[in-house]
């Protein structure tokens, strides 16, 4: 199903204007001086929009703010997760894949380079960039999060 | 359960010789002259090792050259996946939680970048790094992938 | 439930359409110049149409050109895969059962004749064939995907 | 897990003798006479073999001919399927992805080609061919299967 | 929750004018000149219908043909199969558990009466009867099915 | 997996001494004078044998008749229940596809013909027949089992 | 999400009307002359009413009778089963808890006293009572069904 | 599988014992001066014997009671539930089902009868008696079980 | 999905009118007189509010008494448990995530602190503080519940 | 099953030498000098021990030091989390209960005491306590986490 059909009616409004107005989520990242996953979170309900980037949103998009506020205000806290435990988009299945295969390799080298702890997915920056290749162009994906070390004493 | 329980017995030999000589995937990766997580991931049977691969491994670590080949050797494929289809392991759960909760932040960046198609999961490079931060080091893991267009003419 | 209640509503509307006016999916792809499963993907939200596609399925089928925009148009994506993870449907189950059954010997034999690497399901033409059979006519789908080859150096 | 490790364990002295002997799926299938996914099958325990196929695997592979019989002979009957519902390694997910993906539009068209019914995947043969292609070869996977009719009357 | 709730609508429009005039299946189907259970299938949109069948039904039921037509007339195909995996009503969960319990001695025989293959589902007749018996009257369910066979050579 | 890997290990013993000897279940059953659905479910852990079964299986098959009573004498009670909820093999899943696409219909036939109540799979024969046919033979398989009726007041 | 929503909805009247009323199931399985359990079964569309319950129901409840009858009337068959597989509401959750830890030591017994069958849960009374307890009074739950024998002979 | 294949093998050995002496539950109860099913669960590992128990077990069975004591004794503590989430065996299923169909029944009355809370499993007493009747004895199951009062002030 | 929208409708409001007001659960816990995380409960359908509880929910939200009392009256009693049984949302995760991974090592030492038994869920209370941390503010999430003995004599 | 049986065997040992030795998880820990939560984690696999830990352990359990050091040395890190998804002993299921129905509302309460983030399960201490009650001691079990803000600017 889409994606947005669950989430608060605003975002689905988000969409519809940003498709209407032709916006890219990278030129609307900019216009809110936003990191672009973030700003594409916001639309999915993924990430908790300050009053700043609601009235950036608001003008960027010509939505009424005042609606922005009444359903993803401050007020409001995002429900984190989409759709079921494992992807079918293939898109979001080969990064599951990621994990799946790739999970238990990376696991071993955090545990070599830092020690017993997590890479924080809270404190996270996430990037999506294009590099160009003569081979193809490549997708770069980039997870820069905090270590967090066990800590039972 | 232990991730390597049902892996081809000699990945659990290659475990335990690491172990016993005390080398870090790090050290083995540069002497095979191979990517880090590429390295981990022939000790859980995540990638298909070359002859020079398994003559490196026997050399690094000890062990016998054609016990390593007649279990992994140029017959042998690897039947990628561990683990059942949620982690959870703590590291490799916020990884699984970056799919679920940035999975389709993601995809919308990358359509709107690269048009329809995916990043591939088998052209693909992925990287930790250990990033220094005064306010706690960061991990920065790094997927890098081909994007592949969807091509239905 | 139908496999289409819970796609863009547009969608049911080329449903309806096609229904009322008699057209197959075969007249439409040479209509549209397209393949005939790609064609049919369109219907059920599991490809991009471009918007020479749209221009021919609106006037194929009689349905309002910027409708079709407005919801399935440049700013929209496909969320591939469609119903549970294991298909009831008969027809579909086949398909799963082939998988099922055969999947090992199909891999084995993609190793042996390509190498470590998988058969792209993004760069892929599926095609479904009647074959005049006197014992009873055959249905013949073929996969046509390019190998991709696993690089992790 | 190694996808023979619950299957009757000379199945598993089969794999090991093809692997020191360096045959292919396509070299032993020529030997036998037979298709060669049927082959494949034979090592996976998702096809009965007939005397012939054992006295050939027998000869072909220096494994003693009553060994066979007493686990995979005329007595014993596949228990078809390997593996959990939904496949983790990648070759094999490509596959289910085709079905999740393009599983209706395949419907649609076999229905609009043939009327009510389905695909068998009983009187099934399945290819895997090696197609040369200048931009990378291909893997040509063919499911031909005869076509049942839906009979309740 | 009610099987039909995620039918065509139509279906449901049958199942209450077949209330309403207080008809059985049985009754119907002689009046198609039809079998009970695939009259029933009808209902619950798991058997298509011919347009001889439709217009019967709206005969008999006194509901407009060309509401029917419209729904699931000539251009429209099952999606066979309702409800979850496991059933939880008793009635068909009892037949679930005869396929649990007596799954593998079926098969066992069906392989010892015609070898190895399957009892179609397709090509397949079901019938509901009841047998009079002094200790409390009997159903007998009957699957009349066309054995085939398996056939890779 | 093999489906008897789980139960009591006499129980592989006889069918290893049923293989050796080239028996049927069919012969079995009019040896032990059983219905044969009932005969081999005893050799799947399905049904509880009495010590006249046992003694008949033990000089049927030559298996030592005290090391039958010990696993499965009079102190042990069937665990029934084979494999997952779902089943893969083609032939059982058939089965399980009866259920799944007419479930429900076979449910209301039921009710109209004897009203609110099951079909016993506890009181209930089963039978698997050949029933010759020009246009290839058909397996009939039959649940015979008593209606019982729902009682609450 | 609330048990009866997707039920047929007069039966959500139903409960409405016996809120409003003030009524307890104890007070209407009088009025009904009916088992308590049965009576509240009715509300959840778990068990089937007969047209004098229907009466009664309309008579104590002031619901339209033909509103009753056009739903849950004799055409209507329970879809028995309430929720997903695994109950998460407390309450009943510690009855599946019963089941879960003392399932195999109750089966022992029944085998014990009665031999190889089941309790039947059609013929089966079911009371909720109240018993006084100086510590706390506690809750006696009653499942008193008919053994059914296990035949196949 | 048997359900005592993953609890401490001394339990095989208790379940051996009782066997070979031809003891009941019912007389084994006695012996202990315990209740039926608490006995039953002790075989099960579903319950904590005392060091009473353990005596008593080791004298009317015969089984060494330092051998008991070493696996089950004052250190162990039952890891209770055993099994899948949805039972299979046809006897245990039927406790299940009345689960899932009486369910929200029971609850309505539960609460009508004590208000909001729960009846305890943990203080809780389960009988499984045999009534007599001309119709077929009855399995007589009872819950008996303290009420629990939500408390959050 | 927001975690309120298959709860009974009137809840919807409250959270509204809490938003609208700007109100804390800490502040209409102090107003109600009840503790903090029972409050919240009442939000979200998982704990029965008194008359008393509703009357003062009306009067500080400004939400018409009777409309609570119809929806969430003293008829109405909760479905406790949102949402599937793995939480997605992080916050929650992280809950499950300790029960995964140390609820071997409290079941442990409540055994050794109390015997055979467990903390109630029903009789606990559950309180959500901040504390003030140099190196970062602390949450700390107390449940404190009864213990009760298992009691099978 | 056993909740160690997929542990390093080492675990075991642990086990049945504290049992043996009669010692609690409490006074091991003063022994250690550490967190008594922590102490039972590292006996289930769920901590990495400290070679101080290791040298503690040994001494105090009699177990040989370099025994451990090899299966749970400095090379080995935890895979976190046991068991299945829903735990079904009744003490853990306890605490899985208290996320499904108190998980949302201890989120809300959260978000308003420190905005957008969660309690970290990483950086969080763990409690177990007895609190003497007239009315029946009580279980605390604390959660002492630190508060991790999102941030993705």
């Amino acid at each position: 199903a889409e994606p947005f059909s669950q989430l608060p009616p605003i975002l689905h409004r988000l969409h519809e204007a940003k498709a209407f107005k032709g916006l890219s989520f990278e030129s609307l990242a900019k216009t809110l001086g936003r990191n672009e996953v973030y700003t594409a979170s916001l639309f999915y309900g993924q990430a908790k929009p300050t009053l700043e980037d609601i009235a950036g949103l608001s003008k960027a998009l010509g939505v009424d703010e005042q609606g922005i506020i009444d359903e993803v205000g401050s007020h409001w806290w995002p429900n984190r997760g989409i759709g079921g435990a494992i992807p079918q988009d293939p898109v979001i299945y080969r990064l599951y894949e990621g994990v799946i295969v790739y999970g238990h390799p990376i696991k071993s080298i955090i545990h070599e380079k830092f020690g017993d702890g997590i890479m924080s997915m809270i404190d996270c920056k996430v990037n999506v960039d294009r590099k160009p290749d003569p081979k193809g162009d490549r997708v770069v994906i980039t997870f820069d999060g905090k270590f967090l070390s066990y800590s039972q004493n």
